[in-house]
């Protein structure tokens, strides 16, 4: 059973690799998983990009790093920690894994799978049901996405001044 | 454009690799993705048990595959083939990969994305929406599943029939 505290420290460690994917250009997405004894079997960043795969989310990162180190397909009683609401495949993937309960932070209303869109976890017809804690860390989990993206804004809008400047010259 | 008996061809590789996994001991499911040009760039086989991975099925194999083979995450106007209904991660992921076109054989009744539990592919907010096409091989990718599942069930028969007649001895 995980304390209020333990929580907490596991969804701060899902948003330091929130930032590790942020300092190299990645949209900031971060995700743990840690198993009954509290202990993180798993961790990932949002690597689409840098690795060029539709597949690489945080989640699925870590839930392949879990699998590896159970060296089982079946992540029963651990928990997933992650700062954005999952997509379709995360969730699915959640689901496909057994993982207990899953927490995440912002709300994701263009593409989230755990309630915003649509709720896969609550598909009766499905063979496992997680449990879903919303909104650890809700604000910090989406300020970051916010400043991510106001961030390419302003460098787009930089790059397009410069473009128009050189084209007067 | 793919013609008629290429999506047959197609589909019948998409079978070939069910039978790798077959061999194997893993439940039958193949998929393979094809550029527009014809070409094959991604293939697998449902590896769940072999790897002990939650998310290695056939349609994830093959897309991690596509996206390496093309150096990015966009799998724009490919197609994918696969003998069974994608279950709700691999759904999600031909989304987050912009597959255009997605031609399945069996349906799944219990975990299918495609139609048979939810349709993913006809969420309206999503920001991609393959074209499906069902029922390709539909009896050949089902009779695999079931002549898999049946010899599974013959097999525990006899290990429970070995096991009464030992402890009777």
């Amino acid at each position: 059973m995980l304390s209020s505290d333990d929580k907490k420290k596991y969804m701060q460690l899902a948003i330091e690799q929130a930032k590790t994917a942020e300092k190299q250009g990645e949209v900031p997405i971060g995700a743990v998983i840690v198993d009954p004894d509290g202990q993180v079997i798993g961790k990932g960043y949002n690597r689409r990009e840098l690795d060029e795969d539709a597949t690489q989310h945080a989640e699925m990162i870590a839930i392949k790093e879990a699998c590896k180190h159970l060296g089982m397909w079946r992540l029963i009683d651990c928990s997933l920690f992650v700062t954005l609401e999952p997509c379709p495949m995360c969730a699915g993937a959640i689901i496909n894994a057994r993982i207990k309960d899953v927490y995440f932070g912002a709300l994701d209303p263009k593409a989230g799978a755990a309630g915003s869109v649509i709720d896969l976890f609550a598909v009766e017809k499905f063979n496992h049901h997680p449990r879903v804690i919303r909104g650890l860390f809700k604000e910090q989990s989406s300020q970051m996405l916010k400043d991510f993206f106001r961030a390419i804004r302003q460098k787009q809008k930089l790059t397009k001044l410069q473009q128009d400047g050189s084209q007067k010259d």
